[in-house]
């Protein structure tokens, strides 16, 4: 930036000390009428613009949120991300954009968010350490889990309720006619795939039904490659929950590809409602998950947060609902 | 953050002046031994923690660049975001994220930008109004219009060879046996859909073809409902050329469900190579942009501006490729 001018400037031109000059530009600080129209006469001449850097050595804060996110190209985090953003734009807080490329949250990336003073951090899709989470327990910075919960509650998560909705999406494959189900699972190591799981199968099992399992990674390569799999097998379910949408097109895609029908020979329901959900090319049958709602849940807590801290963890669920198209 | 201790807490249990802390943590600045030790000392027991905030006060500049985006939506800008993250990473910068609603960009997100003194931005898909410009200008914050150039090289810009590309589409169209060709643009306001028109029409022109344009607005939806409209007209052509990819894939959509034949009946080519061109559903002919050239080109003018501000602009063109597939 061009602006070199410091507060030491202005209170030079104004005669005044450098702590009147902070005092006048930084909130909940007290300075005469006088001091205060001298500072200003000063900094308007020589062009002096305070800083969210300046404010924050006083309040030891910033209005900045960390956003660490590492799947961008499932397009269910696009939106996630302009929800928050403008979520936060309006409560004058701006997003600090960590993308991580490991599953894990790297330890440069929390020292870069702490370096920062960031107000509060959201994690979506990464996992955490061991380490990472006992550095953030020690840092004291508001944290939300987005769309991931770990299960001792270390943190307060948001999430959609994951168990609830499978358990529905197995009923309604059941109510339908299907009698040999398959899972397309994503990433093994998130709380997402493994409760979509657990809640399909609860269902399934007390029917007495056949079930089988393909571990796949929530990519629409992965969905393809897997369902290619599947029809070499030749076992093709006659109803296949896939753990997300992305996931969900490529499943479609290759059930196509081979002359397989859908809806009449199998059924195909995904997971977030994303907007190639909708396309008539698609017309994919999942289950909705409530971003607005849960992207005012994750900004009312860290808000809360961040002006008392209380350290206060949960894991919040909310609920989406079945959007039934095409596919079933 | 826990961290309330500041630089004077830690000056007065060593001993030492405020200014002497803060020579020890801000790089380029000299102090004596015995005083770093006694610093260094006192920090540690106090949990001391210098922060990003209070080295830019000395070094009046961040590690922060702005980046500024409008259509997350489609598919081309997640994947721009992600390379821009991970290239600044590498560098040790940051991102904050700025989405912008409204086509142009607001003076408040300016404001904010400078509040944090962003060493430099970017600004993708969004447009700059004349009170902006001068802003940004008056301010020499290094600034780079990606995928995006006004006239007037009042900035550096850095964009795909769009004319070029689009006369080179022009032909390969001729050349598949196109006689009667639409152009469907992206927003009127934006330089890439202009130049993309020009570069098209300078050819069909040359070739005394016929010639229609729709216009249309760079979204799934604008695509699919401008096709709607062309078939209801009765009037389809044999070749369209659209003007980004993810418009063209509701061209295809919209084409298929009135059973025309791609690419028998009509040819259809789009422009940015989105993962989703590449999928067997729509197996789009497209143009590639070359997102890690141009990425690449944005970083090292912005990193050179940040260590000596030059204000120099140029337009920057990036060659891409036509990347042949099925629906041509």
């Amino acid at each position: 930036m061009k602006n070199n001018v410091t507060a030491k400037d202005v209170a030079k031109l104004a005669g005044v000390s450098q702590s009147s000059v902070s005092r006048v530009y930084f909130e909940g600080a007290s300075v005469s009428k006088k001091t205060r129209e001298k500072v200003i006469v000063a900094a308007k001449e020589l062009g002096y613009r305070p800083n969210e850097f300046a404010r924050s050595l006083i309040t030891n804060r910033t209005k900045i949120i960390g956003l660490v996110m590492k799947g961008i190209q499932n397009p269910f985090y696009p939106q996630v991300l302009k929800e928050f953003t403008a979520t936060f734009k309006k409560l004058g807080y701006s997003i600090l954009f960590v993308s991580t490329n490991n599953d894990e949250i790297q330890k440069e990336d929390i020292d870069m968010l702490r370096n920062y003073n960031v107000a509060g951090v959201i994690i979506t899709d990464a996992s955490l350490s061991l380490n990472v989470t006992e550095d953030f327990k020690e840092s004291q910075v508001p944290l939300v889990l987005f769309n991931r919960k770990i299960d001792n509650e270390q943190f307060y998560s948001v999430c959609c309720n994951n168990l609830d909705a499978s358990e529905k999406i197995a009923e309604y494959l059941i109510e339908k006619g299907c009698s040999d189900v398959a899972y397309i699972a994503g990433n093994a190591n998130t709380s997402t795939s493994r409760d979509r799981e657990k809640g399909f199968t609860s269902i399934i099992e007390k029917n007495n039904m056949p079930f089988h399992k393909y571990t796949s990674d929530y990519t629409y390569e992965g969905g393809y490659k897997t369902t290619q799999k599947i029809i070499a097998e030749k076992k093709i379910p006659d109803g296949i929950f896939v753990a997300n949408d992305i996931m969900a097109l490529g499943v479609v895609d290759a059930l196509r590809e081979n002359s397989i029908m859908i809806p009449a020979e199998t059924k195909v329901v995904g997971f977030d409602n994303i907007e190639m959900a909708s396309w008539p090319t698609y017309n994919l049958t999942t289950w909705e998950q409530p971003i607005t709602k849960m992207v005012e849940q994750t900004v009312n807590y860290l808000m809360a947060e961040i002006v008392e801290f209380s350290g206060y963890t949960e894991n919040v669920e909310v609920n989406g609902e079945l959007i039934v198209r095409k596919t079933t």
